[in-house]
């Protein structure tokens, strides 16, 4: 999307690959809301890095920096001895992989890499095969969010206010993002809209992330306390709640989301709001029975028990706000069951939760 | 209630008097909870002072504060003229009316003083009325407290898991505070529970004064993000709510309180989880018919965009946590209907909301 830096606006994919340099760029998201910053990994132990230290996250943007780094790591091997090469990218595949263990979406984009590279006879062909599947997963990407707007877009009419919760948007993604799909698209068809952040304590990602996109993206904006979207609620100022997912169970429709999801999700049930859940179709989980059982993790008690900012002096800091004596409990995502949620917005379509099973081949289930 | 410095655990009171040096002692909240430190007021002006600048803050503790700030205006008066004193004296009652001016506490508390000093003959009769009359209003409340925490015990089972929002607790009153009543009255039974204490952004006085409180008291406890708790009953992990309120509508039942208070009384009437309010009778209001009307408060927007708290350097500070062009709303209140709540929690006893009306005559009504 269009990022503005000194009066100067560029369109920015979040994840990009420049082949003269062999070098993966990347936005340098820790840094963000606070400043714009590109990064380039000089080799696939720095993409590896910049992955395992979240200089980018997100579903699909690391899923496309896995990519990347992975037709890096085969693009800077050199000769033409066909085992070798084989033995180097086990490699690169195992330090990439094993940069956030616990996502499914780097895996599944450098088997995506691997798959063509088989079809390359010599390390010549692997090597341009490699590069050129990482764009594709990368365009893909792209593609999925793209149609997640069009059809999304059609949901937001003139003059709505709507919720969103912690960041599914381009920054999470290569470009556009999920839940902020249909608000780009809906941008683009002249539809005048005003958009809700939650705050998204304890990491403050939509005070953050979502609201610096928004605001490169002109969209009108503020941000609210979680506490807040009830009363607004309450009081009619909200039209339309739409978030993102982690994992969305294609068996019975629940939502796993950022904790408070669900919190927002019974509040709009209440209100007769409706709620939508926009998904790419790599984090629909189609094997998991129960949500319920879903491990929630719970995080570093720290996040919940202060903040991190900038200073008076222009400083990163984090500050203590909690009483120095006591701890916390940081569940970091929640589950929503499918009767509060109106419906998912996929690349294919807008479905009711429950229809997802009965559409697994279209949605991308494979027999 | 009890405060730990250095070791040395002594009892004390939000707010007291010092006949002997005619000074109004003030716990200053300001520095809570990474400093104790207890203010000397000199004078009536420095007390309306301290109650501008919110050195003390809280219903019941404003309304001793400014009780005692007359009592100690009147004894600092020179002389035995009479019509001089009454004029002194309307000129005390307006600086520390004007110090809150939206505040009833302050007024209604001093009235009951000006009350009491009728019955004085001389200059010297009615400054001795004014003390005793001060004495009797920080003591009544911490018996309203007492009570309050009587009926509230009740409620707490051993091995409860209880959830409170914001801070009623004692710094909110001149002691044992509302929704923390029932607590520290079940800890005197012996009761054993756990209590989870919600951040309560912006503002955080969860986090900050809610959880000091409970440490000092030695009560089990962690704090969460306001986000959590819909997940935790979810879960399971939520038996029992209870909050304070700032203004209860005698009429309808409906409860005026710190921002997220609904989202909550929502969440936890979805869960079958009972939702407690505790309320000293003074903030009933038996005049408004609609809660849905009460003109909610709009705060200052940095509170939302930023956060307070000690630096590494040990030095309290405010960051800027959002994106840097990005505004925010700041509601400072919601309102709770009466079917989300399971009862009141008065002085007098525990009533259904929509009980209060016909009960006004016992929860101090005048016809």
């Amino acid at each position: 999307m269009n990022v503005t830096v000194r009066g100067q606006t560029r369109h920015h994919r979040t994840v990009t690959f420049d082949a003269a340099r062999n070098s993966v760029l990347l936005i340098e998201q820790r840094l963000l809301p606070h400043e714009f910053k590109i990064v380039a990994t000089q080799n696939f132990r720095e993409t590896a890095a910049a992955i395992r230290n979240m200089i980018v996250r997100g579903a699909g943007a690391i899923g496309a920096t896995a990519a990347y780094g992975l037709a890096q790591g085969a693009l800077a091997f050199r000769g033409k001895d066909l085992k070798k090469f084989s033995s180097h990218i086990a490699d690169v595949y195992q330090t990439l992989k094993a940069a956030r263990p616990t996502a499914v979406d780097p895996v599944n984009a450098m088997n995506a890499v691997r798959r063509e590279m088989t079809r390359g006879k010599t390390v010549e062909e692997k090597k341009l095969l490699a590069l050129a599947a990482a764009e594709e997963f990368a365009n893909e990407d792209v593609r999925h969010c793209e149609e997640i707007g069009k059809h999304g877009a059609k949901l937001i009419r003139n003059g709505m206010k709507i919720l969103t919760h912690c960041n599914a948007g381009w920054l999470a993604f290569v470009d556009i993002g999920t839940a902020t799909a249909p608000m780009y698209a809906a941008q683009t068809l002249g539809k005048k809209f005003h958009v809700y952040c939650d705050e998204t304590r304890p990491r403050s990602q939509g005070a953050t992330l979502t609201a610096w996109e928004l605001a490169q993206q002109k969209i009108s904006h503020q941000i609210i306390a979680d506490n807040a979207a009830g009363h607004l609620m309450q009081r009619g100022e909200i039209d339309l709640v739409i978030v993102g997912s982690d994992r969305t169970l294609g068996r019975t429709g629940e939502v796993t989301n950022k904790i408070g999801t669900y919190t927002k999700a019974v509040l709009a049930a209440r209100h007769n709001i409706p709620f939508y859940v926009a998904i790419p179709l790599s984090t629909i989980d189609w094997d998991l029975k129960s949500g319920l059982k879903i491990p929630i993790e719970e995080r570093n008690e720290s996040e919940v028990l202060g903040a991190w900012g900038i200073n008076s002096r222009g400083q990163r800091e984090f500050i203590r706000v909690a009483n120095p004596a006591t701890g916390a409990r940081n569940p970091g995502f929640d589950v929503t069951p499918p009767e509060l949620i109106t419906g998912i917005i996929t690349p294919t379509g807008i479905f009711k939760p429950e229809e997802l099973w009965k559409r697994r081949h279209e949605l991308g289930l494979a027999d």
